[in-house]
């Protein structure tokens, strides 16, 4: 049976994902990886960690150092002696563009080294993604890429691609997901419960609603505000 | 004028890309960056450095921590609590492919980030090179993943992919490379002077030897036993 690598960031999505893999490549045969990349908020890494714990699934986590210094201004920079070009003088912008082929470009070593050859990544061109590195034609062209670049036929599975968040929490209830989403972290602010405020958080709710299912990460803090009143 | 980014590695091969670009773009045009990625000889990074203050051009220096964490076997593993995937018992390939890939796909971020469409790889598939990360199919298909995930006219300038080492010498010759090329490095063993053993010393003798010319590296070090015996 081919095995399968999740890269799990630790929101609902990729949580999703995880969850889809299993029903699809079979337990015993499944693993995930998160990248700590200098995440705002480290509850993600602790989310990850705390849905594959709950999957029973193999996690990993692998560092990159990179995009924080080239998001921020702390580059290190080496200049000659004359500092000729006209660039150099301009501040940089600080968005970093094709995070998530770096992302599954790592990922692809990681599998290439555990025979893996399947990738999956809960990227979605609906709903709020405009990235243009979450499309579907790049990553059609990423996978031929990864082929060519190191001679394995890896394929990357998008499976909530063309899904609005309503279809994704449905899948995810029907995969029997939904222990894990309790655990899963949206929040922009990074606020445990959710701020239910940010653009992040209220696009998970508008999911949940239209697809008429409770969000157990809200419950589980309704549960636990309820037992400890302040 | 179009600007253009050097992948600078500290060796010859990137170092004749960067004269080849300063006669291409124009010198006020060009940058260079070199990655530290754990790189088994610092003194490629000084080389690096110091070939960039020689062609007096913008030079900043990118950190991964990556590789080193995937080429070995410190890789932080969180494993769950039941530990159910087959691959996790075996110890994993410490070969990590498609280096290349993400050298090229951090450029192209950072290229982003300061409005450079130019970025030029010193990458051949003659001679010695067996990497498929480093074939001209690969980097076409890398050059079309980048302009759909960052949505950018990026262009990949591979000047040497289809050179004899000998070429790239002569070629270096004629753009006036030959004072930052006393100041590259090749040796595999990371030796000053060069060890000239190894298979990449061995390999650089021959270049130089097939276009007739003095490999001004070897000459430094002659100069300097010369001048400084024991």
């Amino acid at each position: 049976m081919s095995k399968a690598l999740v890269v799990l960031s630790g929101g609902q999505d990729s949580t999703t994902c995880l969850y889809w893999a299993i029903k699809e490549f079979g337990h015993e045969n499944v693993s995930s990886l998160t990248f700590d990349y200098g995440q705002r908020h480290r509850v993600e890494i602790t989310a990850a960690k705390k849905v594959a714990e709950i999957a029973a699934i193999g996690h990993a986590i692998l560092p990159i150092d990179t995009f924080k210094v080239l998001g921020g201004n702390a580059l290190v920079d080496d200049r000659p002696v004359v500092d000729s070009s006209e660039q150099d003088t301009q501040l940089p912008n600080t968005f970093v563009p094709g995070r998530n082929l770096v992302f599954l470009t790592f990922a692809a070593a990681y599998a290439y080294q555990r025979n893996i050859e399947h990738l999956i990544t809960g990227v979605a061109q609906t709903d709020y993604s405009g990235y243009p590195d979450c499309r579907e034609n790049t990553l059609s062209s990423l996978e031929q890429t990864l082929r060519l670049g190191m001679e394995y036929t890896v394929t990357i599975h998008t499976p909530l691609m063309n899904l609005s968040k309503a279809d994704t929490v449905t899948m995810a209830n029907k995969l029997g997901a939904m222990d894990a989403m309790a655990y899963t972290h949206t929040c922009y602010n990074g606020a445990q419960p959710p701020c239910g405020h940010c653009q992040a958080c209220q696009l998970r709710a508008k999911g949940f609603a239209e697809a008429q299912c409770a969000d157990p990460l809200v419950e589980r803090f309704a549960f636990f505000s309820h037992n400890h009143p302040e």
